[in-house]
């Protein structure tokens, strides 16, 4: 049986890096039986309870508890610390059904067996996170470029999972985001339950929540680092690898993603917002986004991006499928040119979802982001995301047309109140957002509500030239169509040419975004939006 | 013996519903003896441990624990799972102090069975729950009319402890709404301690909170919702049993009460606040409201109605009898006519409480519930109510001068700012909320101040025809005597009527309500104001 | 070995209180030998859990649980309360890993036995709480004046520490604050963890957090009430002992204090503000202040006092001999006159601490205070503080610099509409907040970004006499220079004078402060504002 043992230690290793004694095993191979064993491991944590001091160790295949006993609540073996590299000879037991190793002895193995352990462990590791690129869903040369960025993100998760290392998940606080988060979601949970053979530490070791602004601002950075740094020192956890999903590319995320590192922290990007220069690549692990390969983000959800993605990190990913198609509703994503859209919709129709409940599902989302704010509700969300199914689709059924009413009501409120003026080639449609709307809390919020305003003029008397301007106290939003020629970017350059110190800032697509501005110069800068208007 | 305990087991069923073996027992009649027996239950909970699994199971006479043990942290007998009738026969033994059953035989019961089973358990659990109608604390042709509901609700509160179902109160954020929560969690929580023999159980099978608006809104509804999925998730609870207190009657509420049926809650209502239509009663278990038996709630307290349904659902519910008074003062419920305030006062001073005393615990309430906002602090508000009394008074007694003293310098800064107007027969007093008053965290708030106002400008100047208008950008709080013969609902009326994109709403009662509009309506809203007044 | 432990018993108390009987131990001498003895002590909690009832005990020299089996979970000895004196003679043995007592007899004490132990308990205690004054790091004057207070404000907090009672500190929320709230946690965490010999015991025992206003204000006291009263209900805790630092001298925390009192908190103040009457004293268990002792506060942060505060309490506190010249810098202590500040910085130097360090680091203080609000986040402030100090310094020189982008772009904007005026022999420079800044969430807030424009005019143009209001809709925020005369009590008097019904009130130090006034007042302020300015 010893000889069975160590064969799978060697078939473990092509080649064995070290000797192997006759009572050594690896950790996957301790049974439960009552024997005197050996391991070589990694002190991961030190927990000292009021009897014993458990050391949890890992070699790479599994993790395993030691015990060790001087006096009830005293440190046993104070010179083992985390992160040392132990031998110990045990006695196997059980405690609470759980296997332990009651320890005879533990030393600190030798510099030359440390190094020949450090390469035994990441070569383990490293072979047990390595992944199997699967078929994309869709047929599309974006993703055939970012393959291998795919990669390498999975594969950096899955070592983290192994490592035992917390994984955070923050993503735009909108449907797309909540999309991107829940797929890969979807796919981490369950490497990380079975990795910890725990339910629990599907809690512990894993967190999903939404940023506020859109972007993981310093004020996002600080509260996962607090919270990490008090779960080292609480639980002994690892600092977190952080994913940031739909946010992430842009020059605002910078100061943050460097002010996690200081602490630990690891990062991972996958966006598809566009970018002047690539100011990320250089501070975290993988930065994936299509601009990154030279094509156009914005044919792109970043729901389609991380549902792909969670299929490299976990093949066995469940009910995600048709996230694609309906992040790619949330975030109006067109038709035709490339067909993924199309194509995407085609794998959601097989799993049953028309446009019309994917369009819903994607309504009943933003609404509810808007309602739970930075709330995880794991579970809540689950339902939204059809766990399971039915009670999603009675969920929807319910509330989208509660919400399109809202909306139908909002965007009565703002046609009541919408000016139109005509500018150059262009109709300009302006709405006092303050004086407008009943203020906090009011659904649907500025942003939409500016939408739709936009939308209904285009529809109901035919417009095709137009601007629509959403104006508050220190920032305009606005939408354009193609034919106004209009540019969100241009816009931005101009009245930073024009009116310096106003301190225009802003952002989003050429045909959709926002600007923000001191309050005392915002009708200088109504009035240079009129002048942008005219001139193109 | 095993006849004595097959003589208990006839005792429970007037009629047994089916036969019963030698070696089987009621949970009730387990004891610690060490015996091998069997028992039929449905299963409640299946808990994985590092060690065993653990099926916690009920035949409507208790809880009872079986453990089954394949390996440890592995899901034993995987076709046993919640909600499943089973017939187990394990030796009783004894962990941790705990009575628990070693699973020696474990099997779903024939279709047969199962029906019968459920007969059984519905029997006893119906039998368990049965309210003794007690007679109401004071004479009342209300109450009377009530009474059936009353039994009703109560039964399926008593029901849902006796599940081991979770009940959350939700209840209006002021001094009523607080008497009505805390005289329902002082009859609960006692029930669940015993049914879980755990002071621990009355945290996790109970909770009280206020709402933040004026109705039980999708807000409280998804939060309450995600918190109970997410511990049927992490601790195999149930679904709760929502009770809406002094809200919950408007067709504000229908949306959230909706949105938490379809994910497993129930609802019951007890509101004393007017509607035109009762929307409510087809989406809840019970709906209890003085307007649905033809009767004016206004006289009522919502205090007042949950103190009394207290002691339907525990006989032996303590320190709430002086609760309906205080409510009344809370609530400005007038005495006479019917004598029904008068009546609870007397309990009231029965109980050592005088009618100075009772207004200022309303009064520290009220303050209180605006520090407090939407936390729970039971234990703080368990001082509030009395618990004890001695640190009640204490706590008035310095606290309600203070508040006095804030409603002093409320009042004379709105007296400062305040116009008046001769319209018609009446006196129109109007306050710029906005530039009369410090702003956010201010006591008294808006409402409350517009109230001291008005009531000033009665006694002071002997102003009988008086309306007084707190106008603020988007809302205007109203408050009028019977002599200006107004109507917040008629002012609705009228103003939708002439002013129809200004999408006016609100509510309250004929003297006393708020109305919302547009920003830009502000000016148009006041005008027609004024005409409304003048009119009358 | 009866006869030794006799002996130490004796060698304990000078004079033996009472007769000790063979078999009676004091239970720092219990170890871990089986034997049957017996104890005099005081119950401190009492334990149901699903198997015995645990007495946790102390008589002064330590804690030591009891245990009391009658059936699982059935409380064992219902007579043995919370408080109760009891004598028990108890079988010493082990449960996991903890010694316990497995209790054979248990019974009340007589009353004059209870007296004796009250004494003899009270003596324990105190004599363990003493203090042994030490030096103070730098020779001062006023230190010498407050070094009795000191003595006492530690005892106090031993004296807590060793009865099992939870400390909370609250503090200012900027960078002064927090140097005070740090050094005390650093100085009692230590003594906690060794009382309860758990590091657990470091959050159950012990919470700092911020203040959001400038005092200790009602919402505070009740929030700290019902916790505790939470932790009381749930946990037996004891009311805290809560020390309030650099808040706490004003007559507006008297009611928040007085508040706290009535549920059993007892509070201790240090601070360096001023005020006109010690309102505070009488109210609390000790009260620091320089102005109590005759001297001015503003020499000294209340970083400086707590640090050396933190020496009396714990001789053996570490890491903070460089917090009293970084609170200096953050509160802009001048140097020399005294040379305190001096002193203080060639200590922080001798740490490795350079000024340019010790700013940066107090500015970075500042800007996270404003993003983590009310979290205590504690381990990230440890790093902000310090530990380790590699992890701090790498913090600081990625965040100040860009800090101190924010403040310039912070003083762009504030001197592109600052307004200046020549009004008598001063200048006033005034800027419209409201208009100026983009409102919530924009740092620098309103007060800093006055006080970055009032020294840019003096650096920029060499103004001397120069008065700088940023200007609120219900608020001006001050600053002055020496030269201009000025003075914020006094222009609060004027004001108070000419425009009673405005309700002025407001305060901080004779050139910086801030006052409020209601909306409609505005202008009437700002007005009368110039007349005072011109007056001086």
């Amino acid at each position: 049986m010893n000889n069975n043992k160590k064969g799978n230690y060697q078939k473990t290793f092509k080649k064995p890096i070290r000797k192997i004694e006759v009572n050594e095993r690896l950790i996957k191979d301790i049974s439960g039986s009552k024997e005197r064993i050996s391991i070589v491991a990694k002190v991961n944590r030190v927990i000292q309870t009021g009897g014993p001091t458990v050391f949890v160790v890992t070699d790479g295949t599994g993790s395993f508890s030691l015990k060790g006993f001087i006096g009830p609540g005293e440190r046993a073996y104070p010179e083992i610390e985390e992160g040392s590299i132990i031998k110990s000879t045990f006695d196997v037991g059980e405690f609470q059904g759980e296997i332990e190793g009651e320890i005879k002895v533990i030393h600190e193995v030798s510099d030359e067996q440390k190094e020949n352990f450090a390469k035994q462990i990441e070569f383990i590791e490293r072979k047990r996170a390595e992944v199997v690129a699967p078929n994309f869903l869709v047929k599309s040369k974006i993703l055939d470029k970012l393959k291998d960025s795919f990669v390498k993100a999975a594969t950096e998760i899955r070592l983290a999972v192994i490592q035992d290392r917390p994984i955070i998940v923050r993503h735009h606080n909108d449907a797309d985001g909540y999309s991107s988060g829940f797929s890969l979601e979807r796919a981490i949970l369950p490497l990380i339950i079975k990795q910890h053979s725990s339910e629990k530490a599907a809690w512990e070791f894993f967190q999903r929540a939404p940023c506020q602004a859109p972007f993981y601002e310093i004020d996002d950075s600080i509260r996962d680092t607090a919270n990490s740094l008090r779960n080292v020192a609480k639980f002994s956890n690892k600092m977190p690898l952080i994913i940031i999903a739909d946010n992430g590319s842009s020059p605002e995320d910078v100061m943050a993603i460097k002010q996690g590192k200081i602490h630990g922290a690891d990062f991972i990007v996958v966006d598809h917002h566009g970018f002047d220069e690539d100011v990320i690549a250089k501070e975290v692990k993988v930065h994936i986004n299509p601009f990154l390969v030279g094509e156009d983000g914005s044919h792109y959800s970043a729901g389609m991006l991380c549902s792909e993605l969670a299929r490299f990190i976990n093949p066995e990913v469940k009910n995600i499928t048709q996230i694609p198609a309906m992040s790619g509703y949330a975030d109006r994503i067109e038709l035709g040119n490339p067909n993924t859209m199309e194509d995407y919709l085609q794998i959601a129709k097989g799993e049953g979802y028309t446009r019309e409940l994917l369009s819903d599902i994607a309504l009943v989302i933003d609404y509810v982001s808007a309602k739970v704010r930075f709330m995880e509700v794991r579970e809540y969300i689950e339902v939204l995301f059809g766990e399971p199914r039915d009670k999603q689709k009675e969920l929807v059924a319910l509330m989208a047309p509660h919400i399109r009413n809202l909306d139908k009501k909002g965007l009565a409120i703002g046609k009541s109140n919408a000016k139109h003026e005509k500018i150059g080639k262009a109709i300009l449609q302006t709405i006092d957002i303050g004086e407008t709307f009943p203020g906090f809390g009011f659904f649907p919020k500025p942003g939409r509500a500016v939408g739709l305003i936009h939308d209904a003029l285009q529809e109901d008397e035919g417009v095709k030239s137009l601007v629509t301007a959403g104006i508050m106290n220190t920032a305009i939003t606005l939408r354009a169509t193609d034919e106004a020629n209009f540019s969100v970017h241009e816009l931005l350059v101009y009245l930073n040419k024009k009116l310096p110190n106003a301190f225009v800032n802003g952002g989003g697509h050429k045909n959709a975004g926002s600007i923000n501005f001191l309050p005392y110069k915002k009708d200088e800068v109504v009035k240079l939006l009129k002048e942008f208007v005219k001139s193109r």
